[in-house]
């Protein structure tokens, strides 16, 4: 059983055309034994964003803190803490901070079927 | 894609013994068309724990709010917001609320190798 903080886990810069004043941890992992999906946490910075674009997974999101904006081709919605996002494989969707505070969100994607 | 406030999902009853004051509600599930893995929030009112068991799907928890105990074989140990728990299939584990406020947390389970 692993249990710890989410801090003490290493942020890293991820390793994406697109990502701006991102890091991620990576919660929980295949390292850690977790063989059908991951949980990672992601904080963007002031001005941070994800890159606009799509992919054959899905992303599973739990927004912990902070404010932004989920960007999709219906246009932008707001995020606050508390709200839930499922962004299925191929929906085309971004992630933008807003306001004064770093935006934290658990985003979680499966090892199966992620090709 | 689903964009709602984890309240704006149903809190329920989980039917399973040796649950005790808790409700959970099912964030993201095959309803929504997660195919691979499920999100669900629960909430430990006072005096509330999950039961005293394993099974053979592993469980990826994140601690939002209150405090608690995470039961193991190796006994307890405290549970406090922004915790993650990785519970790998076949341990025995149990949470538990503990002091004044509502436990809640998210616990994601598979569905692929959930038998």
């Amino acid at each position: 059983m692993k249990h710890v903080h989410y801090t003490d886990v290493e942020a890293e810069i991820p390793n994406e055309e697109g990502a701006e004043n991102v890091t991620i941890r990576w919660l929980i992992s295949e390292k850690d034994g977790a063989k059908n999906f991951a949980m990672r946490l992601f904080e963007l910075q002031k001005g941070g964003c994800s890159p606009w674009h799509q992919h054959d997974w899905e992303h599973e999101v739990f927004v912990l803190e902070g404010k932004g904006k989920l960007v999709s081709e219906e246009g932008e919605e707001e995020l606050k803490p508390g709200d839930i996002v499922f962004v299925s494989p191929m929906e085309w969707h971004q992630f933008k901070q807003d306001g004064e505070d770093v935006l934290k969100f658990l985003c979680l994607i499966p090892y199966k079927d992620k090709k």
